[in-house]
Protein backbone atom coordinates (compact mmCIF):
# COMPACT_ATOMS: atom_id res chain seq x y z
CA UNK A 1 0.00 0.00 0.00
CA UNK A 2 0.90 3.16 -0.54
CA UNK A 3 -0.04 6.07 1.61
CA UNK A 4 0.27 10.20 1.42
CA UNK A 5 3.61 10.44 2.27
CA UNK A 6 5.00 9.14 -0.61
CA UNK A 7 8.65 10.82 -1.43
CA UNK A 8 8.09 10.69 -5.35
CA UNK A 9 7.98 13.60 -7.07
CA UNK A 10 4.72 14.64 -8.24
CA UNK A 11 3.36 14.10 -11.96
CA UNK A 12 1.90 16.74 -14.02
CA UNK A 13 -0.74 15.26 -16.58
CA UNK A 14 -0.64 18.65 -18.33
CA UNK A 15 3.46 19.14 -18.99
CA UNK A 16 3.31 15.22 -20.16
CA UNK A 17 0.57 15.87 -22.77
CA UNK A 18 3.27 15.23 -26.01
CA UNK A 19 4.64 11.80 -23.81
CA UNK A 20 6.11 9.41 -26.61
CA UNK A 21 4.22 6.18 -27.48
CA UNK A 22 6.03 4.00 -24.48
CA UNK A 23 7.00 5.98 -22.46
CA UNK A 24 6.98 5.36 -18.85
CA UNK A 25 6.04 6.89 -15.62
CA UNK A 26 6.48 5.78 -11.75
CA UNK A 27 3.20 4.55 -10.51
CA UNK A 28 3.09 6.44 -7.15
CA UNK A 29 4.17 9.92 -9.00
CA UNK A 30 1.09 9.91 -11.20
CA UNK A 31 -1.17 7.95 -8.54
CA UNK A 32 -0.39 11.29 -6.58
CA UNK A 33 -1.37 13.86 -9.13
CA UNK A 34 -4.81 12.00 -9.71
CA UNK A 35 -7.77 14.69 -9.07
CA UNK A 36 -10.04 13.78 -6.98
CA UNK A 37 -13.05 15.60 -6.51
CA UNK A 38 -14.01 17.69 -2.64
CA UNK A 39 -15.16 14.06 -1.16
CA UNK A 40 -11.68 12.49 -2.27
CA UNK A 41 -13.15 10.39 -4.87
CA UNK A 42 -12.95 9.73 -8.71
CA UNK A 43 -15.18 8.26 -10.93
CA UNK A 44 -13.80 4.91 -12.36
CA UNK A 45 -16.09 3.60 -15.76
CA UNK A 46 -15.36 -0.55 -15.87
CA UNK A 47 -15.77 -1.97 -19.02
CA UNK A 48 -16.01 -5.46 -20.04
CA UNK A 49 -11.91 -6.04 -21.85
CA UNK A 50 -12.68 -8.31 -24.75
CA UNK A 51 -16.52 -7.51 -25.29
CA UNK A 52 -15.82 -3.35 -24.98
CA UNK A 53 -19.35 -3.51 -23.74
CA UNK A 54 -19.69 -0.47 -20.94
CA UNK A 55 -20.72 -2.30 -17.52
CA UNK A 56 -20.86 0.32 -15.19
CA UNK A 57 -19.71 3.77 -13.45
CA UNK A 58 -18.65 3.82 -9.85
CA UNK A 59 -16.28 5.76 -7.77
CA UNK A 60 -13.27 5.26 -6.20
CA UNK A 61 -11.48 6.73 -3.32
CA UNK A 62 -7.52 6.85 -2.82
CA UNK A 63 -7.46 3.43 -0.89
CA UNK A 64 -9.51 1.61 -2.87
CA UNK A 65 -7.65 2.12 -6.05
CA UNK A 66 -4.26 1.22 -4.59
CA UNK A 67 -6.63 -1.83 -3.12
CA UNK A 68 -7.84 -2.60 -6.97
CA UNK A 69 -4.02 -2.31 -8.58
CA UNK A 70 -2.69 -4.29 -5.81
CA UNK A 71 -4.93 -6.96 -5.49
CA UNK A 72 -6.13 -7.24 -9.04
CA UNK A 73 -9.77 -7.13 -7.91
CA UNK A 74 -11.79 -4.31 -8.19
CA UNK A 75 -12.70 -2.29 -5.36
CA UNK A 76 -14.84 0.87 -5.13
CA UNK A 77 -15.84 3.42 -2.45
CA UNK A 78 -19.34 3.26 -1.98
CA UNK A 79 -20.77 6.72 -1.44
CA UNK A 80 -23.95 5.51 0.59
CA UNK A 81 -22.22 3.09 2.63
CA UNK A 82 -19.06 5.50 2.93
CA UNK A 83 -16.84 2.70 2.78
CA UNK A 84 -14.66 0.20 0.43
CA UNK A 85 -17.63 -1.86 -2.21
CA UNK A 86 -15.34 -4.84 -2.91
CA UNK A 87 -17.36 -5.27 -6.26
CA UNK A 88 -19.21 -8.97 -5.70
CA UNK A 89 -18.20 -9.34 -1.91
CA UNK A 90 -22.08 -9.88 -1.25
CA UNK A 91 -23.31 -11.13 -4.77
CA UNK A 92 -20.08 -13.27 -6.07
CA UNK A 93 -20.10 -11.30 -9.16
CA UNK A 94 -16.09 -10.07 -9.27
CA UNK A 95 -14.50 -7.85 -11.55
CA UNK A 96 -10.60 -8.97 -11.92
CA UNK A 97 -8.81 -6.43 -13.44
CA UNK A 98 -7.26 -6.37 -16.71
CA UNK A 99 -6.11 -3.38 -17.30
CA UNK A 100 -6.68 0.22 -15.22
CA UNK A 101 -6.33 3.50 -17.68
CA UNK A 102 -6.00 7.02 -16.63
CA UNK A 103 -7.60 10.11 -18.77
CA UNK A 104 -5.46 13.20 -20.22
CA UNK A 105 -6.11 15.52 -17.35
CA UNK A 106 -6.15 12.73 -14.36
CA UNK A 107 -9.34 13.10 -13.30
CA UNK A 108 -11.43 9.95 -14.56
CA UNK A 109 -10.34 6.09 -14.22
CA UNK A 110 -11.44 3.00 -16.80
CA UNK A 111 -10.90 0.30 -15.77
CA UNK A 112 -10.82 -2.92 -18.00
CA UNK A 113 -12.35 -5.97 -16.31
CA UNK A 114 -13.05 -9.45 -16.72
CA UNK A 115 -16.91 -9.21 -15.27
CA UNK A 116 -18.31 -12.48 -13.93
CA UNK A 117 -21.98 -12.72 -14.64
CA UNK A 118 -24.18 -9.34 -14.02
CA UNK A 119 -22.34 -6.20 -12.88
CA UNK A 120 -25.84 -4.44 -12.64
CA UNK A 121 -27.30 -4.84 -9.20
CA UNK A 122 -30.67 -5.36 -11.12
CA UNK A 123 -29.40 -8.63 -12.35
CA UNK A 124 -28.80 -7.43 -15.62
CA UNK A 125 -25.00 -7.43 -17.40
CA UNK A 126 -24.63 -3.73 -17.38
CA UNK A 127 -26.21 -1.28 -15.45
CA UNK A 128 -27.26 1.15 -19.08
CA UNK A 129 -30.36 -0.26 -20.10
CA UNK A 130 -32.23 2.75 -20.47
CA UNK A 131 -31.83 4.05 -23.74
CA UNK A 132 -32.78 7.15 -25.94
CA UNK A 133 -32.12 6.10 -29.64
CA UNK A 134 -32.32 8.17 -32.92
CA UNK A 135 -35.42 6.27 -34.02
CA UNK A 136 -37.98 7.53 -31.48
CA UNK A 137 -36.48 10.58 -28.99
CA UNK A 138 -39.32 10.77 -27.18
CA UNK A 139 -39.59 7.67 -25.73
CA UNK A 140 -37.17 5.70 -23.23
CA UNK A 141 -36.73 1.89 -23.69
CA UNK A 142 -35.47 -0.79 -22.01
CA UNK A 143 -32.98 -2.65 -24.11
CA UNK A 144 -32.04 -5.62 -21.63
CA UNK A 145 -33.70 -8.13 -19.35
CA UNK A 146 -31.85 -9.08 -16.17
CA UNK A 147 -29.61 -12.32 -16.42
CA UNK A 148 -30.67 -13.78 -13.19
CA UNK A 149 -33.35 -12.75 -10.51
CA UNK A 150 -31.59 -10.03 -8.31
CA UNK A 151 -33.14 -12.00 -4.97
CA UNK A 152 -31.48 -14.65 -6.15
CA UNK A 153 -27.62 -12.43 -6.25
CA UNK A 154 -28.30 -11.03 -2.78
CA UNK A 155 -29.48 -14.17 -1.02
CA UNK A 156 -26.60 -15.60 0.05
CA UNK B 1 -36.48 22.76 -25.26
CA UNK B 2 -38.03 21.13 -22.32
CA UNK B 3 -37.62 22.87 -18.86
CA UNK B 4 -38.14 22.24 -15.39
CA UNK B 5 -42.06 22.91 -15.43
CA UNK B 6 -42.78 20.01 -17.18
CA UNK B 7 -45.73 18.10 -16.02
CA UNK B 8 -44.83 14.57 -17.14
CA UNK B 9 -44.72 12.68 -13.92
CA UNK B 10 -41.61 12.13 -12.12
CA UNK B 11 -40.02 8.82 -12.74
CA UNK B 12 -38.54 6.28 -10.28
CA UNK B 13 -35.82 5.12 -11.14
CA UNK B 14 -35.78 2.21 -8.26
CA UNK B 15 -39.36 1.41 -8.70
CA UNK B 16 -38.90 0.29 -12.36
CA UNK B 17 -35.83 -1.77 -12.03
CA UNK B 18 -37.89 -4.56 -12.69
CA UNK B 19 -39.46 -3.24 -16.09
CA UNK B 20 -39.36 -5.85 -19.10
CA UNK B 21 -37.08 -5.11 -21.87
CA UNK B 22 -38.88 -3.16 -24.67
CA UNK B 23 -41.37 -1.11 -22.57
CA UNK B 24 -40.90 2.42 -22.81
CA UNK B 25 -41.58 5.60 -20.47
CA UNK B 26 -41.86 9.33 -21.59
CA UNK B 27 -38.49 11.21 -21.76
CA UNK B 28 -39.69 14.30 -19.74
CA UNK B 29 -40.57 12.13 -17.20
CA UNK B 30 -37.00 10.35 -17.08
CA UNK B 31 -34.92 13.27 -17.77
CA UNK B 32 -36.47 15.24 -14.77
CA UNK B 33 -35.46 12.57 -12.43
CA UNK B 34 -32.19 12.34 -13.79
CA UNK B 35 -29.60 12.75 -10.24
CA UNK B 36 -27.47 15.62 -11.07
CA UNK B 37 -25.28 16.69 -8.13
CA UNK B 38 -24.18 19.95 -6.62
CA UNK B 39 -23.48 21.70 -9.28
CA UNK B 40 -26.20 20.50 -11.47
CA UNK B 41 -23.92 18.00 -13.46
CA UNK B 42 -23.51 14.39 -14.76
CA UNK B 43 -21.14 12.84 -15.83
CA UNK B 44 -21.87 11.55 -19.30
CA UNK B 45 -19.25 8.60 -21.02
CA UNK B 46 -18.97 8.76 -24.88
CA UNK B 47 -18.51 5.90 -26.51
CA UNK B 48 -17.47 5.15 -30.15
CA UNK B 49 -20.65 3.61 -31.55
CA UNK B 50 -19.44 0.66 -33.72
CA UNK B 51 -16.06 -0.46 -32.54
CA UNK B 52 -17.25 0.55 -28.80
CA UNK B 53 -14.14 2.42 -27.95
CA UNK B 54 -14.39 4.80 -25.23
CA UNK B 55 -13.41 7.71 -26.43
CA UNK B 56 -13.91 10.65 -22.76
CA UNK B 57 -15.81 11.29 -19.96
CA UNK B 58 -17.19 14.68 -19.94
CA UNK B 59 -20.08 16.14 -17.55
CA UNK B 60 -23.55 17.86 -18.78
CA UNK B 61 -26.00 19.76 -16.95
CA UNK B 62 -30.08 19.94 -18.33
CA UNK B 63 -29.79 22.28 -21.35
CA UNK B 64 -27.08 20.14 -22.77
CA UNK B 65 -28.29 17.07 -22.59
CA UNK B 66 -31.57 18.29 -24.13
CA UNK B 67 -29.75 20.14 -26.45
CA UNK B 68 -27.64 16.90 -27.36
CA UNK B 69 -30.72 14.81 -27.71
CA UNK B 70 -32.67 17.36 -29.72
CA UNK B 71 -29.73 18.11 -32.17
CA UNK B 72 -28.10 14.64 -32.53
CA UNK B 73 -24.70 16.59 -31.93
CA UNK B 74 -23.17 16.06 -28.32
CA UNK B 75 -23.03 19.42 -26.47
CA UNK B 76 -21.01 18.94 -22.58
CA UNK B 77 -20.96 21.46 -19.76
CA UNK B 78 -17.82 23.00 -19.64
CA UNK B 79 -16.77 22.91 -15.74
CA UNK B 80 -13.59 25.53 -16.82
CA UNK B 81 -15.37 27.63 -18.74
CA UNK B 82 -19.05 27.46 -16.96
CA UNK B 83 -20.55 27.24 -20.57
CA UNK B 84 -22.00 25.22 -23.02
CA UNK B 85 -18.87 22.88 -24.72
CA UNK B 86 -20.44 21.85 -27.91
CA UNK B 87 -17.91 19.60 -28.78
CA UNK B 88 -15.72 20.07 -31.87
CA UNK B 89 -17.07 23.75 -32.20
CA UNK B 90 -13.42 25.15 -32.33
CA UNK B 91 -11.43 21.85 -33.48
CA UNK B 92 -13.82 20.65 -36.19
CA UNK B 93 -14.04 16.96 -34.29
CA UNK B 94 -17.61 16.76 -33.36
CA UNK B 95 -19.54 13.76 -32.21
CA UNK B 96 -22.81 12.48 -33.82
CA UNK B 97 -25.11 11.39 -31.40
CA UNK B 98 -25.80 7.63 -32.48
CA UNK B 99 -27.90 6.39 -28.70
CA UNK B 100 -27.91 8.14 -25.07
CA UNK B 101 -28.25 5.45 -22.25
CA UNK B 102 -28.43 5.88 -18.74
CA UNK B 103 -27.54 3.95 -15.62
CA UNK B 104 -30.14 2.30 -13.02
CA UNK B 105 -30.22 4.70 -10.91
CA UNK B 106 -30.07 7.60 -13.29
CA UNK B 107 -26.95 9.20 -12.54
CA UNK B 108 -24.83 8.68 -15.13
CA UNK B 109 -25.23 8.51 -18.91
CA UNK B 110 -23.78 6.45 -21.81
CA UNK B 111 -23.59 8.29 -25.28
CA UNK B 112 -22.67 6.46 -27.93
CA UNK B 113 -21.47 8.38 -30.86
CA UNK B 114 -19.91 8.85 -33.99
CA UNK B 115 -16.44 10.47 -33.19
CA UNK B 116 -14.39 12.54 -35.98
CA UNK B 117 -10.86 12.42 -35.67
CA UNK B 118 -9.43 12.31 -32.02
CA UNK B 119 -11.64 12.98 -28.87
CA UNK B 120 -8.77 14.09 -27.28
CA UNK B 121 -7.42 17.71 -26.61
CA UNK B 122 -4.25 16.10 -27.09
CA UNK B 123 -4.63 15.01 -30.56
CA UNK B 124 -5.11 11.56 -29.40
CA UNK B 125 -8.15 9.27 -30.59
CA UNK B 126 -9.33 9.07 -27.06
CA UNK B 127 -8.30 10.14 -23.08
CA UNK B 128 -7.49 6.93 -21.61
CA UNK B 129 -3.68 7.22 -22.96
CA UNK B 130 -2.28 6.48 -19.78
CA UNK B 131 -2.13 2.79 -18.78
CA UNK B 132 -1.07 0.35 -15.54
CA UNK B 133 -1.50 -3.01 -16.77
CA UNK B 134 -0.94 -6.25 -14.95
CA UNK B 135 2.13 -7.02 -16.49
CA UNK B 136 4.23 -4.09 -14.94
CA UNK B 137 2.28 -2.49 -12.17
CA UNK B 138 4.84 -0.29 -10.50
CA UNK B 139 4.84 1.88 -13.87
CA UNK B 140 2.49 3.68 -15.76
CA UNK B 141 2.91 3.50 -19.77
CA UNK B 142 2.00 5.95 -22.63
CA UNK B 143 0.13 3.80 -24.98
CA UNK B 144 -0.87 6.07 -28.00
CA UNK B 145 0.65 8.55 -30.12
CA UNK B 146 -1.16 11.49 -30.83
CA UNK B 147 -2.89 11.01 -34.67
CA UNK B 148 -2.56 14.85 -35.18
CA UNK B 149 -0.69 17.42 -33.62
CA UNK B 150 -2.53 19.69 -31.15
CA UNK B 151 -1.45 22.99 -32.83
CA UNK B 152 -3.49 22.12 -35.81
CA UNK B 153 -6.28 20.80 -34.28
CA UNK B 154 -7.12 24.32 -32.22
CA UNK B 155 -5.61 26.91 -34.58
CA UNK B 156 -8.38 27.73 -36.85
Amino acid sequence: MTDNTSNSPAFSFKNNENANQGQTFDIDSVFQSLKYNEQGLIPAIAQQYDTKEVLMMAWMNAASLRETVDKGRVCYFSRSRQSLWRKGETSGQVQVLKELRMDCDGDTLLVLVDQTGPACHTGRRNCFYLAVNQDGINNITVTDAPLIDPKELYKK
